[in-house]
């Protein structure tokens, strides 16, 4: 390695560059020259989190959100890591962030239900479903397939599931090479699948992607009662950490700058940024597939592994939150009454979050916000109507933003970190929703709650993960692919080309920052053969 | 013009290509070299009529199928053109093409409906519709909205209605920023739009195109009574005979010569395909937007025009052919029997038509063909899990495909033009479906028809156009795109540079001849200041 400036190059801010550029550095130290570059002004990739103007109790997280704290050892292991090292004050602190409650309102097909309905009033569920069908929830009329399919897998741990179905066939043919959506018709009804699809919240989670990969990694979600939590001080603290513990060890982290492309020239990397070439010895993508996608036309190595690369498909996701002077949905009626958990619909809206105080609890007075929707696939394109194009010149006909009278109370997320207040780079109004997507929400969320008009909305901020250089929420393997090959081939592609690849889209948990952990995990062992990975044990 | 070894080249061999060719040659005689170049084996582009295995009087159009006899003028005026020019044994022969029939089937949120009940017993239609909508068909339904957005466009010449929506604005926001999903959306309710989609059969002409173009594009197809016809021959005799009238003046066609690249230097074209470099004083582009996007990074003159190619999007058709030893569904019951239109239904198969004999009437016994799926967006997704991926090296578990036992009847068409007959380049063996596929079509075949099994598939063949080179069967034009002004600039792209661009991903009727033709005769019309676009006297 003659002539690099810098021993190992990490491209990518999110959670599994940042962890990555960690563990090197504490391994090497003073040794070895490591740094970061992130091309956005900010460090945490798809996650962002954000403080709604004038609530201060609150965090709007605008990428991820959750981890499943009963299933995911990886990141579970990661927060206690790092809260051993973090002062009392600045330990990371979760919350049980509460799903699908029985009030909860689910709004189909024109019916206005509550979630009890499903198994205790199944005849007002506006679905010809099946005798077997009847009287299910989404989750559990997907999982009474999956187990038709793979008899006892839905008992079994990850690790067994994941063994299962490698070896699974479904008349003659490997799971692997079956899609999920094509499955999935095979063992449940039409009409039982389209009332999983709607009342589910999600269309790009039983869509047709590798069937082998869809079943373990929907029944890690909706298999067993799933504990999700949530981050008082916003998801994106953990990455905010971990970057800060790099450069406290002496790693340089630069954001602004976007890798163009990159050359490996026998020896070193040559990696061209915006007018600066610098040279490294090893280099590390922790970068979305999408990103990848766009370096490789340019970046020769990249060229070789394109049909690595392309083993997964992005899939959009888009999240929009809106404040309100009140939590109005208190008093819309019903015992109990909704101040928490989720809506959903088939509606564009898909699911509206209550969303909680910091301490997790619902606010029962005073400033408030929702997630108004949260949703995937064909209905990002419904939102994306409703905003300025990013690729025409052109205004929408009305482009006032609603922020506009919030901004003196807009403020950047403070996260407290080892080296003290760590005052996030990103801020609401970089995010705020134009005044046509508001209208269309306050429309819709009116319609679910069957009220007549829902009041007046404060502020509202969104973010649609399907624009570049993400080009997905998240990622799915590809039909055919035998996903634990590529996962473990991937993160070091090219034999005597020290190039490493890692993220959550070539994982066992795509779309998690779980997912992201495991593979940086897998590269790190390559990189470091004394690595000891992320591991948790559950209580 | 020094240098150049051809006056004028021509890159695609689809109809807006070699009709281009033609007009020109028909012009300049052999005062110019004029020469078109196909990529693929056969001229037609998304025309591709083909021979099903041992049915001598059937056509199956695994593209285009059908023109709106009534409405499209373009392509009516050049089948009278050619018609003149054929003698009278090897005339382009048209029949009615029957779509909604009363007794069609509509099975719709697992209901069993007849077409008409729509209108006659609406009680039965299982969507909650508004009462405005209530004894509506899907069509009726759209119509009513559009005209609530423009009163009296429904009942407007196809000329007036484009002028009604360059101006027309909707809550203050001109019709071309609005999304047509946004747009339905605030004048249907949501189970209208969604019955309306469903039961159109169509997914992607009610996406979030744009409002301005989609309007008259749903009224010239949906708005008044359509008259359909389709082709005794194939629609593929069209740009076949248009391509002999081209080499019979001199003309030259080369098949299987893919562009892989071109440059302008000032004076001539360079045009680099396989091995061979030919140069050109003219070159026009008669491609799908999809082969522009593809040889667009290798292209300089392309990449100064990404704006404009990016004004549009390609939307994914698909089509499946099953052919049987009888007319089986004649046979299911219902008065009068079923025996030509279309089933709709909202599970991945969408539409069936029952397909006609080449004199277009129905069979009545004896071997015959379903275009068993025809579908678009999402749905074409479903399909594409049952067969082999392109893109990676694997098979299916079970790859034996039906056609095998019927090689021997395989014959490719034969279509008589003035130069004698012509058998086309390719055959339905070249597009035939895996058995997963045929089992699965068959699956849902039954279940549309409420029986227990359908009879065994004989032979099956189908085509995703949203495959590379094509990138989808039709185009849309972008939200917030004057889709007027790109559609006069794209055909003449850089002042001073004589590259030209036509198609039907550009005109005013996308995914029709009719478009295409529209597009190539505004460029012949710069091309040649003397042109006479094509105009039809209907009836």
């Amino acid at each position: 390695m003659t002539n690099a400036q810098i021993d190992i190059a990490i491209i990518g801010g999110g959670v599994s560059g940042v962890y990555t550029a960690w563990k090197l550095k504490e391994k090497y130290g003073d040794k070895k020259k490591i740094a970061l570059f992130e091309g956005s002004g900010h460090i945490g990739g798809r996650l962002l989190s954000v403080r709604p103007p004038g609530i201060d109790n609150m965090v709007a997280e605008l990428g991820g959100m959750r981890v499943l704290e009963n299933v995911q050892e990886r990141v579970m292991a990661l927060i206690e890591e790092l809260n051993k090292k973090l002062p009392e004050a600045e330990k990371i602190s979760l919350f049980d962030f509460p799903v699908d409650e029985d009030q909860n309102i689910a709004y189909l097909r024109g019916i206005h239900l509550r979630l009890s309905d499903f198994v205790k009033d199944p005849a007002k569920v506006p679905y010809r479903l099946s005798k077997e069908e009847y009287g299910k929830g989404p989750g559990a009329i997907i999982v009474a397939a999956i187990e038709i399919v793979v008899p006892g897998i839905a008992e079994a741990t990850d690790e067994e599931r994941r063994e299962m179905v490698k070896k699974a066939t479904y008349e003659g043919v490997p799971l692997y090479q079956w899609g999920f959506w094509n499955l999935l018709y095979r063992v449940v009804s039409s009409e039982g699948y389209q009332f999983s699809l709607d009342a589910g919240g999600y269309d790009t989670t039983l869509v047709n992607w590798n069937a082998a990969d869809a079943i373990p990694w929907f029944l890690s979600d909706f298999g067993i009662t799933p504990r999700y939590m949530g981050f008082t001080n916003g998801f994106q603290q953990v990455p905010i950490t971990l970057g800060k513990f790099f450069e406290e060890l002496g790693g340089t982290i630069s954001l602004n700058k976007k890798l163009e492309r990159f050359e490996w020239k026998n020896g070193f990397f040559e990696l061209i940024f915006n007018n600066e070439t610098i040279t490294a010895g090893q280099l590390i993508l922790a970068m979305p597939r999408r990103s990848l996608e766009l370096l490789a036309p340019q970046s020769p190595k990249l060229q070789e592994i394109n049909s690595l690369i392309n083993t997964v498909t992005g899939r959009p996701l888009f999240k929009l939150f809106t404040t309100y002077d009140e939590p109005w949905w208190r008093k819309i009626g019903g015992t109990p009454p909704i101040e928490t958990g989720r809506t959903v619909t088939d509606i564009p809206v898909r699911q509206t979050y209550y969303w909680p105080k910091d301490d997790g609890n619902p606010p029962t007075e005073g400033k408030s916000m929702l997630l108004a929707s949260y949703d995937d696939g064909n209905n990002t394109g419904f939102w994306d109507g409703l905003r300025p194009k990013r690729s025409l010149a052109w205004k929408l006909g009305r482009s006032k933003t609603i922020i506009d009278a919030f901004r003196g109370a807009d403020d950047k997320l403070a996260i407290k970190t080892a080296t003290g207040e760590y005052r996030l780079n990103q801020q609401w109004s970089d995010y705020v929703a134009p005044i046509r997507m508001v209208e269309e929400i306050s429309r819709q969320l009116s319609q679910v709650h069957d009220i007549k008009a829902t009041p007046e909305v404060k502020s509202a901020a969104f973010r649609d993960w399907g624009e570049d250089p993400f080009g997905g929420g998240w990622n799915s393997w590809n039909i055919g692919v035998k996903s634990w090959e590529v996962r473990d081939k991937i993160v070091h592609p090219i034999t005597d080309c020290p190039l490493f690849i890692c993220g959550e889209a070539y994982s066992d948990a795509q779309g998690w920052v779980e997912g992201a952990l495991q593979t940086a995990d897998i590269m790190l062992k390559r990189l470091l053969p004394e690595h000891k990975p992320l591991e948790y044990a559950f209580r």
